[in-house]
């Protein structure tokens, strides 16, 4: 079996031994927090883990009414502006720990006052010895090119941190359940997924659209997609896509939406038609019994985007084997990006 | 002559309008940020607008070190989330200042205490009612769908309230020759324009590719020529397109690379490279003499996508004239989108 096909039937398990192991540190940073009257929040990542810090922008305001704002790292890299984040809690997240640009704007951060803590995969990394409070992914090292198991269990360790911050409970208790929804997920979709891609063997461009708390779900896609099989890939918010794009979607281009249950997807089932009023290929994820791709409930909105990104993975794994790419080491991409 | 074409070429006395008359909100709303001890920046807006928020993203981190984020609006439209904004200046950014989706942002920013501030083409305009600061276009009337001029004296205000902020006079007066610059490079890229978006009539696929503080101009260029001409266009950082979607570039493919004097220059003539290493056609936009579309020097890099944005605004242009489309009126657009 192909490295990547492997770690995404790996992510059940590589979840729950994330959630186990990040007690302790996530009612320390937790606890900090509070202390120091974090005012806002600033998230440092780049390609996956940026898509994951994207889920993390509109999780934290919508459970902790905290505002979230992504990093520009050439701030800091680049143009050496001193930045004062004073009161801010500023997150890096890096599954290998080591970009120089993310650490930078720790190191800055850090030296300016704010609190930090950071999410990776790689304990005694550069990042982990900045971070004032490491979360670690635990997810076992990641081979493929394409992070698969290190996006969902820094999804699950963003959400075990709102959940803490939030003193809800029922959310604590409702994401020991997702990584039960992810087998469930991965089987239904076993087949399904496959024979999806055979049929987007020759399309050149590929959609992928969601809104709000899901737009990483679709970023996530269209990058994964795009890394490994070099289709056109793009990404939309819906408002965004209506907004002018949806103009130039030619007949027949594959459109995957995301449907999950929850505040969007009235929205989302209107986009839905509109693609299919101009002659759009729609793949819908949705739980509902005619979806071109199921789902599983995860019980609440909040934790969708932990499951809904499987969809992806596997059309990406099984379009690139259908079109004799290798899986594991697309052409033209390494594992570890180090961006000045 | 077409409106759209009339606007463009408007630009450099629409900009002096903008930069002489904001002088006293500007300074008032200074002063209110000194005094209410601002710790960081969210700026909301969508589209066009949202493009101009992300120069102004950089520019403020850049220019007075203060750390900026933008908003997720649907966290307030859809989810109805309560965020505390304490201690933020937001700025709602909009040429209408109609849209639902902002002026609720704005809504929920003052009533947590932020400062507000408001730029915008319309007076009277109930996102102007809602800031305590309103930053004034005076671009005039906008009419074709595309906007150019509300976008260019957006980036104007934000310039000159950073120049302000920061106390930097040579900024501030730099900034009063941008509109003769702007002038320049319309006379340069007259006819240039033309003869290039003629090359692009059957390309299927542009990008537009920057870095840093002139990653606005890629994301607005991609946007400008998407809404008018129906092409499939996409806007990467070079940090980003060199982390796995230079992998899937056709050979042929146009590309504009924003090669502005300063600290991204060296890292982009590298992307240059590569890209032309992988059988892409690179244009570039650059002072250098070689230049496929020329650009003006504006003094300082922090003024450079004030003019940069000039080549795709008239490559926009050209290109839905030459494929027989309405510039003025693309389809399925509309000039106010109200998302919620």
């Amino acid at each position: 079996m192909s490295i990547l096909l492997s770690e995404i039937n790996e992510q059940p398990v590589a979840m729950e031994r994330a959630l186990a192991g990040g007690k302790d540190a996530i009612a320390e940073l937790v606890a900090q927090i509070k202390k120091r009257e974090v005012r806002y929040v600033i998230l440092a990542a780049r390609g996956t883990s940026d898509n994951a810090a994207t889920y993390a922008k509109y999780l934290l305001q919508l459970t902790v009414g905290i505002p979230c704002g992504l990093a520009a790292p050439s701030v800091h890299t680049l143009y050496e502006a001193e930045v004062n984040y004073k009161d801010a809690l500023v997150i890096g997240v890096s599954q290998s720990g080591a970009g120089d640009d993310i650490n930078e704007v720790m190191v800055q951060a850090k030296k300016s006052g704010a609190l930090t803590a950071a999410i990776t995969n790689t304990e005694g990394s550069r990042l982990s010895e900045i971070a004032e409070h490491v979360l670690f992914c635990n997810a076992g090292l990641e081979r493929a090119v394409a992070a698969t198991k290190t996006y969902t269990t820094t999804l699950a360790l963003f959400a075990k941190l709102a959940a803490r911050w939030a003193g809800d409970t029922a959310l604590a208790e409702t994401l020991w359940r997702v990584p039960d929804a992810l087998r469930t997920e991965l089987h239904r979709l076993s087949g399904r997924a496959e024979t999806v891609a055979h049929s987007l063997t020759h399309a050149e461009r590929i959609l992928a659209v969601a809104r709000g708390l899901h737009l990483c779900t679709a970023i996530e896609s269209s990058l994964k997609i795009a890394e490994t099989t070099h289709t056109t890939t793009q990404a939309f918010s819906s408002a965004d896509l209506l907004h002018g794009p949806i103009a130039s979607v030619p007949a027949n281009t594959p459109c995957l939406l995301l449907l999950p249950n929850g505040k969007t997807k009235p929205m989302m089932l209107e986009v839905a038609a509109k693609l299919e009023g101009r002659g759009a290929r729609v793949l819908t994820v949705s739980t509902d019994a005619d979806a071109a791709l199921p789902l599983t409930d995860t019980g609440t909105e909040l934790l969708a985007p932990l499951v809904d990104i499987l969809p992806a993975q596997l059309l990406a794994y099984h379009l690139t084997v259908a079109r004799g790419l290798d899986p594991d080491n697309p052409s033209g991409l390494t594992k570890v990006t180090v961006t000045r």
